[in-house]
């Protein structure tokens, strides 16, 4: 059976992430499940796009990424499951446009003929359902059946790969790119591939020197380097770059 | 082995959860744990019962629900077991209450006769324990014994199903419900167990159409639509009810 | 196979714990992985060293304990094993402090000689790496490898145990103590190993009773009482005993 790497927005307050892997073992007994994050800011399809490019290449291949942040869902937005070395399922909204720069897809699916699980239980005048949990009601038996090695005709109608919605983000040798996103430590992941040793990079009306790691400058200093997603990063030493230097999303970053 | 699926208000800053998962492990070793979240924000009774309510339908039927939102730990409130078409674990102070609309316990026993996990380890003048941390001592034991198939009557006294403690909740048609709670995406869930589509709901003064999904209608604007856990939710497209339209848990919600 | 205890501060935001977890079941497939939680604030090594030392006598003996929390990664600073009754992989900044206490260890290996897991995928000009990332590049292959019960001579050179960083910290039967973190209810925990029940303890200023649980004052008042972790504890009855009490980490504490 494939293992199941999931990735989401739900955050641990609620039980979605729950209900989620229980209806995965519903309908793949025994299937293998590894959280990539549910702490996700809600709805940050940049966030989740850049997650799921750091961690693909330390994925099993033929693995399931299971990825659901989705501020379209009840629209008319696509659910999809797609093939590459991997497989993913989730909504046709950019969120996988990274993952895909390492994977191009070979084949796409709708999710239209997926069977939503069974609920237990209920009383008179009322039953579990809705039309906005995607992730328990499609994404979770897609993710299930592709687990179990069945065949993604099954799920819906093949689309033509060509057609799955990607965002509008480039990464680039420079030496213009972006802010793509933040992490956790207020780092700024950038849209640059690579910078040289020793150089220099603008972002914010700051020139912040490009070394090996955040450890060669003094406490409260500003320093870029690569990343471990392998793009370049801008960080301050044991602080925050995003809040100490206002650094904003899609910010300019240029190498000098 | 029953399967146990756990929520707490543990959180992921301290190690308390991975603690229980431990003593799950020493006693009922090889037992599978699926987590229903452990952000619920910290002592929310009624955000805890409503997670369980959601989540309840979806799991498997036999298995061990350990649920731990526990204000009053350290005091006279009893610990429990309870027996439906599900297994409960957890305080008797009313964070079941809505998980038993849907499956109504026929026996219930408290939880004296647990043996606490033996710590390995210490030095001279210390040992751990303490008094309050039941989720470690008492109820994932209590757990780890039901996954195992262990009779009840062996963790305490049966207590009439009666006596259990309940919150002062009730699900209903309408036309009169409240805000039962929030989940993480501030959408407000409600107390209703349905509405008409295209009809109105009216809440912290406002006047709010009733319709399939919150993409029917524009971004910003407020929307009541039938819920995954099957109550009618109130919501913002793409923004947050609870802060646009400043609404209350236990606020007066009314079909139009 | 030895299972593995993982604690970080890497939060759930990012894809890192998923990665790590992913090479964990790279190198040693099927391992049991148990999260002893990632929220940790970032970079606190003490709230890091207690909750090993709050975790660790419930943890099978024998088992892996990966623990990450790193402000010095990129630095000059090791990164290490040790063998005790248990297992441990992480940086060598103090982190498991209070957890040895419990458990000196007896043999200690560096890491130079880890390999890191090769990534899979890519696209000319970029490839994942960096320098910053030792959860993944170093410490899960680490973790892996003693899961698997290989010899840790192969991971690196032996130092002596009694080089190995320590955070200045002692616990002590008192009198006189301080702060030394917080959990997420806002308790204080002190480094005073015990206290007379029915006694006073001085901190901040607030002349506090010892008592059995915080159960055994009124709501809203402070107490202080033996903790989960066998510590005396500071709290306030269904309140937040660090910002009501205005308690900071390092406050001196004293028995009456």
């Amino acid at each position: 059976m494939r293992p199941v790497f999931f990735l989401s927005d739900f955050g641990l307050e609620d039980p979605y992430v729950g209900v989620v892997k229980a209806v995965l073992a519903q309908r793949a007994p025994g299937v293998g499940v590894v959280d990539l994050g549910h702490g996700l800011p809600p709805q940050d399809l940049r966030r989740g796009a850049y997650a799921l490019f750091e961690a693909l290449p330390y994925l099993p291949q033929g693995a399931v990424v299971l990825a659901v942040v989705d501020p379209g869902v009840g629209t008319e937005r696509r659910a999809i499951a797609a093939e590459g070395r991997w497989w993913y399922v989730g909504p046709d909204n950019g969120l996988f446009t990274l993952a895909w720069l390492l994977d191009p897809p070979r084949r796409a699916f709708t999710l239209e003929r997926v069977r939503p699980p069974t609920p237990h239980g209920g009383f008179p005048g009322w039953s579990p359902g809705g039309y906005t949990f995607h992730g328990r009601d499609r994404f979770a038996p897609a993710a299930a059946h592709l687990a179990l090695g069945l065949p993604p005709e099954a799920l819906g109608l093949e689309v033509p790969v060509a057609d799955l919605v990607r965002l509008p983000l480039a990464l680039t040798p420079g030496p213009e790119g972006e802010v793509l996103t933040f992490d956790r430590f207020g780092n700024a992941i950038t849209t640059l591939l690579q910078a040289p040793l020793g150089g220099w990079v603008e972002v914010g009306g700051w020139r912040i020197p490009v070394r090996r790691t955040f450890g060669e400058v003094g406490e409260g200093e500003a320093v870029a380097y690569r990343g471990s997603g392998g793009l370049l990063e801008v960080a301050v030493n044991r602080g925050r770059a995003r809040e100490a230097l206002g650094l904003r999303e899609g910010m300019p970053v240029r190498l000098l």
